[in-house]
């Protein structure tokens, strides 16, 4: 019988996450959950209902994982913990420093629904954290870097958009070449904020605003801009859809190490993403994780987890003879 | 109370094990076991005693995991099942196809005992079959590869050495960077043998030796050569003694997948290491899960496991609270 998955929120995650499962030959998508008005939602698998979240709970029995897909400033922070009591669920928190509270609260939910509450599953954190973990682990002696880019930072899109004079941006982060290259070559640098990523923006006008007031004001933005190389691009609206409309993304983590008597042999391990569709690629992590939590819940584990909690043979259609047999 | 370590086998291995577990504040060596005259061998940590292997059933109660540093030729087939029903073991066994015939040995083995056997532990097999696992069960419709390098292999380098004419001998394993170019590029290339590694060869002369002849030789061996571009520089065994004594070693694995309703989103995961000591860090990695077969152990686990089977959690000194905060 194939795990029966349900998706609550069909935004770029949605849709992602109904790729992934279509993808999956051990899956099936059973629903698909919306705060709108069903009737407006047109999802790409044929036969699938869409529901409103106000009937989730008719579904607690026809569902093995719901995969939450709304997102982390408000959403994700009162759905994890509330649809954990109900259901065995999986989602991409991604606010770093609230991954401890977020993980008590969707925690104490999950326990008291005799539910799995898997949660920050995605690249970062997720694929990432798997790879800091155990480079930390093998490598105790070493020093950590993580760059992200070149891809869109929707926080910082975001802040120009607010700036007077602005209609309208996208705003990529760029990972500093010569800084890559000095934690390859294990000069174990230390890097300054400047030194690790270049900011660059591409902006359209609103009519008649002052594009060198705008462009000083985006550079000065503190927090945002005012500690970073920062290049302006003014372009036209149609440019900016035509040519700025991807989500690509991706990153690098290292860490550099030593061992020897006197430290005297260095390691470097590089783990790096390179993503044509930043959606398209968290959701497939998503897909794989659900296929653990399905497992994990079926062998009567309850509460939250992480990626960290995961054998890596839980993710895989695959069994345990065969992953050995090709894979290991 | 720390994890009490033992090690079987003093060579570079061994001597990669005792660095890393000093490097480990939950650990602590236990004892050294040798097959030779104890009295003969010299370990680096005071106070802890060499001893013959013929006693190692004495010290059953006094070690919580012993690393088994034999070879995976002839040593390890036969030291992991027969020390898996008396201790907690783990191994580097890296003969890939003999790997489920192995697991089952010492499966049987662990379980008799009521302990756990942890095999093929280490980069490859270990590191690199982790995350040909990940990047398989994330990106389901994809392709791998795996390279080598720049590294010695002692295989090929044992092959020179049996050629007739050759005094002594050093192979390189070398990636074809063009290859590598073409996989992050996205390309998914057919690759050949040739086309994905180099060979490069140091051979020292035995005297009045036919250069052409041996190179020749060499060149042309069946598995071995012939199938790749192999270059033989002819050195003095002084040059070879100096400049080519070091344990580099290395390698990539990429996967490259593709996602989307029309398969047009193209991601590609790579990891990669460069070693400055192939034994030190294989030794890092079969310490790091030294710590999980403890705490499998702990949790009343029996049997063979891989790394696998391990959650990333297991290898760390830090708490999951700790790790939450600062590695997710």
């Amino acid at each position: 019988m194939k795990t029966r998955i349900g998706i609550l929120g069909y935004g770029n995650l949605g849709r992602g996450t109904e790729i992934a499962v279509a993808a999956a030959e051990d899956m099936e998508l059973a629903a698909v959950f919306t705060r709108r008005d069903p009737a407006g939602v047109m999802i790409l698998t044929e036969g699938v209902p869409v529901v409103n979240v106000s009937e989730i709970e008719n579904w607690k029995d026809k569902i093995d994982v719901l995969v939450l897909c709304g997102g982390s400033a408000t959403d994700l922070p009162v759905q994890t913990p509330k649809y954990a009591e109900l259901f065995n669920v999986i989602d991409s928190f991604d606010t770093h420093a609230r991954i401890p509270e977020h993980f008590a609260n969707v925690d104490a939910a999950a326990k008291k629904g005799g539910k799995i509450g898997m949660i920050s599953v995605g690249w970062d954190p997720g694929l990432f954290s798997l790879n800091r973990v155990y480079a930390n682990a093998i490598l105790p002696d070493g020093k950590d870097y993580t760059f992200w880019g070149k891809g869109v930072s929707q926080g910082h899109s975001d802040a120009i958009r607010r700036v007077k004079g602005v209609k309208n941006a996208k705003q990529y982060t760029v990972p500093v070449e010569s800084a890559l290259e000095s934690v390859r070559n294990g000069e174990n640098p230390e890097l300054s904020t400047r030194q690790k990523h270049l900011r660059e923006c591409f902006v359209v006008l609103e009519d008649g605003a002052d594009a060198a007031q705008v462009e000083k004001d985006i550079k000065e933005m503190p927090n945002y801009f005012a500690d970073y190389d920062t290049t302006v691009h003014f372009i036209s609206e149609e440019e900016l859809l035509r040519d700025h409309a991807g989500m690509a993304h991706g990153g690098f983590v290292f860490r550099s190490g030593r061992t020897g008597v006197n430290k005297e042999n260095n390691h470097i391990i590089e783990y790096s993403l390179k993503l044509d569709s930043n959606p398209e690629f968290t959701t497939s992590v998503l897909v794989a994780y659900a296929r653990a939590v399905k497992r994990m819940a079926d062998e009567g584990m309850t509460g939250a987890k992480t990626v960290l909690d995961v054998p890596p043979a839980y993710l895989c259609i695959q069994s345990g003879d065969e992953l050995r047999a090709h894979l290991l």
